[in-house]
């Protein structure tokens, strides 16, 4: 057995460093984060591994944006599914609104009166709906009326003009981007507002889960992150269930508990009884805020990769 | 300020006056679970509101299922949105197939191995994939080419033959049931097996926004009960935005917590600032196991209303 | 293995056919509150177990007083180990004062002015101070100068007028009752107030381990009750392993996860690799709310024993 | 409002500035461990704060000792109270074990007649308690009979010969160390091993709470960092309590959530109502496993303050 060897602070430490002398000392949630870099480092560097980014919860509020483009942009990721609320406040910041630093211990009516909409201690503008209205007013015109939910985004993100956008980013990289769960959001509403005008627009719901499961099933490896739960793991899940042997590598951040029985809280290791997982894969559940263990383990992995 | 009564127990006692003892404590969980009790009683009660039910988690797995059946078959509910795994275990069982007692320390390799897919300590037969499959080949033959989500869960729940099917109660009484992640499930990866077929299936992901938020707009008054959070919630709380005011009874048991910034951990007074939820609501957040939770509170109610 | 059976919910139900329910349905939070009381009713019934009841978490405060009381009146408790703020809260009450329900989202400021003391929702009147601290202005005075935390906590018992109190119980019913952390808590300032006046009191912190090690190590069997974890999980933990083989029966209600490493949220099974928890024991981790989870268990364990 | 702009992670980059990425994004758990950071530093750099470091948590087994020593050799720290279980993992590393890497999903039976007890995934060889009980007989035999728990602590620390260990710093640099539940460890149970030997060991559980409560009170400000809660945050709370205006700065890192209305969990606005902290004292809850929260916290702030 190793033993644990203390983590050591040092003043002007690099992340990389803190995060290796997590691996030291190898228990608890710092011994999880090292082994979620070296994982993910793993999986990166593996040629042969395409790799399925999971983004749920509110990140694009949370100032995660960022990292996530830079991830994008990065060649690392082969496809990412993400919730229809995290693309609608990356159009809403793409069309130019911001979200802004509160308090958890606000008054909402207050806020309601104010037009800011609250996410625990982040706030939006009610106004992007104006926004957004008029965006897809814009583009909806000309858009092919037949179109599964990919071609639909990347349809979206070729029309947002600013480079800080995950859409933009997605069209521009053409990395597949999946969201079975699109209607459940703004960008939904606003589908809705037009067709209730009689405008015929038909996504297909099903369509593209022929295009992630053909990456899964062609990859000669695969590898996943999931920042938390929800459908974007559930989805990328089941792409995994049905690609021959399942994944070889898996991170998953999370504040969900798996004694609740849920799928979000879910242990990676359940899916070894599906076939999500193989057997010998590398994997690790982190249990922290993703806000806090995905920069600390980014900004490790960037370190230890020439790509970047 | 009320003074806590301490919680007596007694011999012989009901869940009601267990709850109603709970209800003169008044606080920590004890207290909510007790509000919740109250307010879903009041929102029953209340013939001038709509209210929608959000089923997250694996409730079906969790032996949950003939709660929410006896749910929708009082009467009470007007509309129903949950996730496709859901569904899909409870076409799981309608066709025949049991959920078993497992652990969760399990040994997964040999569960897989045994063909045993496991939601922490509750295990699936993994062939029951086997007659989904069968299943859906025989129904798909003569569907509609062109439906939306809910159209398509009422076809498939008018093929369904046992009684004890959330699918097959929601047709038969012709309660609004919305799935938008569909796709993200086994019911999905059916679709999709005939998709690969070449069989043209065009479900469309926006139709059936409009029927969601036609019962909040046209309803007097709105409430919802929300087990778990996702897309379910999510999804019923925009329906709730884009109801002029917003809901007026509102109770949610989760064990995702505020502090991590997410929708399904997100308090519902959050929902006042963003148009979701009356400043002058009656609402609740109960942070417990479903499991635990939902059976305590539906008990208490069950005894106050005469329709059950 | 066992199917699960759904839990069903009948008008005019007793918590203690819930409870079967759920023993039914078997997995998640459910099938753990139903184990929980199947293992207290065993070790209530086991005339050769001694049984073990931790408190911790604010209790008093949280309406769950009486439910500690009626089980140390019920004959079925050995020995308890709980924490100052507990013993604190219970003197309180039992000189008069009341705890008040309040509001989490209170004015911490307001009510600082106007002398409330908060726990999450539930208010202390700060002036309990001043009662205590004639209590024990009166009753140091013919104290026994060396003495030992439980002499110390009997000798207050004896002193206390109401018979709602867990102190008085305790003296009443000579149940040894364990606080090794006495001096974090009111009680503790109320000692050091005088000791600040010069007067001489000399209790000993290690002394009566002796005692609650010597009723583990004489006993036949032993079985626990853990509400909380905390000093008083951690406490008869450790006399569980200095009494031979462990433990045959263990319950813990908790809110804390095992993933974090903490005592507090250790799974019990952990108990085994010290020697705390027999191989062969029946035991169970509840992850509920204790105000939740407690009043369910109990009312359904004191409807299948007779001595209640 | 402050805008959150979203955190940027470059190559090669300093704990410290990624820290001040999360000030910039502020929200969420990352705003508030940078927000931690700004906290400690200001009570650090205040000469008229004196600082209380209250630990709780399996911290050696998690790897965090060096930290913790690093802190008190600091000159930073003006006061520390932890649980008996720290101290004993401390002196158990001292008289030269070690913790060991293992798994959560261990086989107990096998771990116990292997002779490890488990935290977690971190495993202490049982012989240790050997090695306890040679070195307490060496030294109670010139213990003074008269004393209380601090001079005790400090006792050990002075026979301990490892400079690696957190009860000889405290000696050395003559660190008040607070331990209210010392019985509940297993330095506790190697005392009771003397005590039933017939030794006469008389250690006052009250009489240090005048030291602790003396430094509180003549300090012109007052700070606290704690990690984890159970009695260590509770005993320095009530010391702000009993210091004429409260806390002037506090940082908490907790697992525990509020929802559940215990002390551990409690939010540190609610020690305003208490007066255990100021109304504009600067502080900030932080909800993470303290294994990440207390690396990263603290390596930006060792990077600010020049007496590192």
């Amino acid at each position: 057995m190793k033993t644990i060897k203390h983590v050591d602070v040092k003043k002007r430490m690099y992340v990389n460093d803190l995060v290796k002398e997590m691996s030291q000392s190898g228990v608890f949630g710092a011994g999880r984060i090292a082994k979620a870099a070296d994982i993910i480092e793993d999986m990166f560097k593996d040629k042969e591994c395409k790799v399925f980014l999971g983004i749920a919860g509110a990140m694009v509020p949370g100032g995660m944006k960022n990292i996530i483009i830079d991830m994008l942009n990065s060649r690392y990721i082969d496809a990412i599914v993400t919730t229809g609320a995290t693309l609608t406040h990356d159009l809403a910041e793409a069309l130019g609104y911001k979200h802004y630093i509160g308090t958890a211990h606000a008054d909402d009516s207050e806020l309601h009166r104010k037009g800011f909409d609250r996410m625990y201690d982040s706030y939006m503008p009610n106004k992007v709906y104006e926004s957004l209205e008029k965006f897809f007013n814009s583009i909806l015109e000309n858009m092919h009326k037949k179109i599964n939910i990919k071609e639909f985004l990347w349809y979206i993100g070729k029309h947002v003009k600013s480079k800080d956008s995950i859409l933009r980013v997605c069209y521009e990289k053409q990395i597949p981007i999946f969201c079975p769960g699109i209607a459940d959001s703004g960008i939904g509403l606003m589908i809705w507002g037009n067709l209730v005008k009689g405008k015929k627009i038909d996504v297909n719901v099903f369509d593209d889960l022929k295009e992630i499961i053909d990456i899964a099933w062609t990859a000669k490896k695969r590898g996943f992150i999931y920042i938390g739960g929800g459908v974007p793991k559930n989805y990328i899940q089941q792409a995994m269930q049905f690609s021959k042997e399942g994944a070889d590598y898996g991170v998953q951040i999370t504040t969900d508990m798996p004694e609740y029985g849920g799928s979000s809280g879910a242990e990676l290791r359940e899916g070894i009884s599906w076939g999500k997982l193989k057997e010998n894969a590398k994997f690790v559940d982190v249990y922290c805020d993703a806000t806090i263990a995905l920069p600390l383990i980014y900004a490790a992995v960037k370190d230890r990769l020439k790509w970047f």
